[in-house]
């Protein structure tokens, strides 16, 4: 396995060999042969444990387990608790979720801080066709069919080609340790039903079964990939991004016997998935609309028209710490640095310590004040916005990023100068408008 | 179910109302509820039952069955025994593809001899899922997970919206009686131990786990619309068709970043499947070639080209009775007809009495000749060839398609006289250079 798995990164992953590694590392027999297997390629790397906090005592057993084999092996090692379940109650999100988002919001910040270039983590091969296998029993698209990515962005899975048998004979060849996870074998009932009662069938009717699957893996992202190729060539024919809307020109659409097909495609991200809906509206009276969570899609003569629903612009947006984006109404980045680089109108870098989570992002009211950076002493947003000639329109765009009631940022125009770095700032956030 | 039966059929099929339909009827639980709901809706049908002969008295029983229903109800009938284990043998193909060549064959005729316009199946949504988690288990691509589609040129399927247990309850409720398949018990292993052990789980684990999946074949479908129209878009600007060469342009290929997407596409259907090979030829030296069972795809400086294998030219090639069309080396189409349309170089009309199967399509050999339609006696080929100023290529390039040793058709060129339709033709058949 060691050889397969040298040859598998030198060939997918040989950027890794320059490369400083993060390893999240939960102390569970996949982590710990990953973290083996690492440890002898002679790259450089540390180790990212996450304590969530879920399992009482067995939690920080983990986290001390953890923390031994790291010391006996001095390896350097990041530990993290987490308030899953608050962080779950706050956001509304599964636990699941929740400890998703927390684990990934904290592997990017410490990237950015601590100077590492990827993540990997040690899902494999078992773990991609349960996946498959549970969001095919709920019903998916080609996307919830294709698996987890090898690698994404940053995060990089490189025990994707083993399956959980090849792992545990290597663990227990090599006589490694790990900590067993009582969750495990509880783990959801989803999953544990799938892994125990349809895999099994499934290997035993085709002997080299996961090969097979691994393979149909590889066919359906690529097909993926000519889906999003299609969908994008034939965007730019049909649709016209102006401004805040996108406008879809019918008579161009329905040329295409499949244009239903192109519709799912385009639409399915913001939200619309009342299909039926969708394509009566294609031949419904113009002024017809309908309405997901977000946006509005409008039938307006020979088009139709995505835009934003005006009964939404007008709420509040909370972000919390640790949260490394906001998509909504606004595409808003949050990043730990470590130092300050370019920084534009679309970029800022602020001293975190001024800041008071959550932070939220809201429209003007008359009597909002600020301090404008690079300007002396504060200033009414009104007056700022006459001074700026800002248009009707301009200010019913404008958004307002603030640290409770102060403001921190007039979004893509103008830092507050007491969010500002200073020499003594020690930790800087970016935030951008994407 | 009858109602929602009718409203299916008008809202996709409306065109059945003013057709002539045959309706595939085994005398199973299936077909005679498909028979019963068609039979409901005042369409002008009739049946058309398929004894495969591979369960003794049993097929005998079954076939006595559709024809008592049929004469009790006044239906008319069409019923045709086939030797399957002997066309399976001769084939070399497994009992289930033989029964289900012969079948659609015979479906085909019966369209064109007696004049109706679809054909009816009865499967339904159980068989779809059974048929995707097969082709799962077995490793596949998006078109193997598309399932069964509901409308296949002249073959429709208006069951797959309903389950095995809706048709069961049906069929109780209104007391119909069917004839239970002992094979299907049985079936295959593969089969039963999927819909007996693996479909239970996921209806267990989502209770509408049906309906989901409908929708998940239904975005697979409009998924692999998109990915034809990818594959399509940019073969258009990559791949250039001269004569009997497709040469792929490497320098526009590689331009994409899923260009191995690409190749997958267009090479799978000429029998390429080794891709390592395939991609490694991609960088190889000029000359470098791979094989498949009858093309070759070789590297040529900047190009990729697929031709035909030139060591399989020279084989024969045979077309059995019932069978529709030949895709190798030519593609020929075959069709029983009930009178003669335009006929030109690539369409001629032929006695059926006259032929012996199977036909041959063959080389030209020295000695040959044939008797020319439209000139009195017989002349040899080569003398035809010279005076119609055949080039040597031309001459390569010729195919015989040929009863025995007598030549039925000089292939695009010249019908033989003895095999023309007279007077006396009782069955033509239709062939076609595609």
């Amino acid at each position: 396995m060691l050889l397969k798995f040298k040859n598998h990164i030198l060939f997918h992953f040989p950027f890794l060999q320059k490369a400083k590694i993060l390893i999240a590392v939960s102390g569970g027999l996949d982590s710990m042969v990953l973290l083996h297997l690492i440890a002898q390629l002679n790259l450089e790397f540390a180790v990212a444990h996450c304590n969530f906090q879920l399992r009482k005592d067995e939690s920080d057993e983990d986290e001390d387990f953890v923390k031994s084999y790291c010391k006996e092996n001095s390896i350097q090692g990041f530990f993290q608790k987490f308030n899953t379940n608050q962080f779950s109650e706050d956001e509304k999100v599964s636990i699941q979720v929740a400890a998703r988002k927390l684990r990934y919001e904290w592997f990017y910040e410490l990237l950015a801080t601590e100077n590492y270039d990827f993540v990997l983590t040690a899902h494999h091969l078992d773990d991609q066709l349960e996946t498959f296998l549970i969001n095919f029993s709920r019903g998916t698209g080609l996307d919830g069919l294709c698996g987890i990515p090898s690698q994404n962005d940053k995060i990089i899975r490189p025990l994707l080609i083993f399956s959980r048998d090849e792992i545990t004979t290597f663990a227990n060849e090599n006589k490694l340790k790990w900590r067993d996870d009582s969750s495990n074998a509880s783990d959801t009932y989803l999953r544990n039903k799938i892994r125990h009662h349809v895999v099994p069938i499934l290997k035993e009717l085709n002997p080299s079964f996961l090969n097979s699957f691994e393979n149909t893996i590889q066919h359906l992202n690529q097909a993926q990939s000519l889906v999003d190729d299609a969908s994008r060539i034939v965007y730019r024919k049909v649709v016209q991004d102006v401004d805040n809307q996108k406008i879809i020109d019918l008579n161009e659409l329905l040329q295409l016997p499949n244009y239903q097909a192109y519709l799912f495609q385009w639409l399915s991200p913001f939200g619309f998935l009342a299909w039926q809906d969708i394509y009566d509206l294609v031949e419904a009276q113009s002024g017809k609309q309908i309405f997901s969570e977000h946006f509005r899609l409008v039938k307006d003569r020979e088009t139709l028209i995505i835009e934003t629903r005006s009964d939404k612009i007008s709420d509040e947006y909370f972000i919390h710490k640790n949260q490394s984006e906001l998509n909504f109404p606004l595409k808003l980045t949050f990043c730990n640095v470590s130092d300050i680089t370019i920084s534009n109108s679309k970029t800022i870098f602020v001293d975190v310590y001024a800041l008071k989570f959550p932070l939220k992002l809201r429209k003007w009211q008359e009597g909002d004040y600020f301090y404008p950076f690079g300007m002396s002493g504060k200033k009414k947003l009104s007056k700022f916005f006459k001074d700026e000639k800002f248009s009707i329109i301009d200010k019913e765009n404008a958004w307002l990023l603030c640290s409770e009631n102060q403001i921190i940022w007039l979004v893509g125009k103008r830092l507050d100068d007491r969010f500002k770095v200073t020499e003594n700032t020690q930790t800087i956030i970016k935030i951008q408008l994407v």
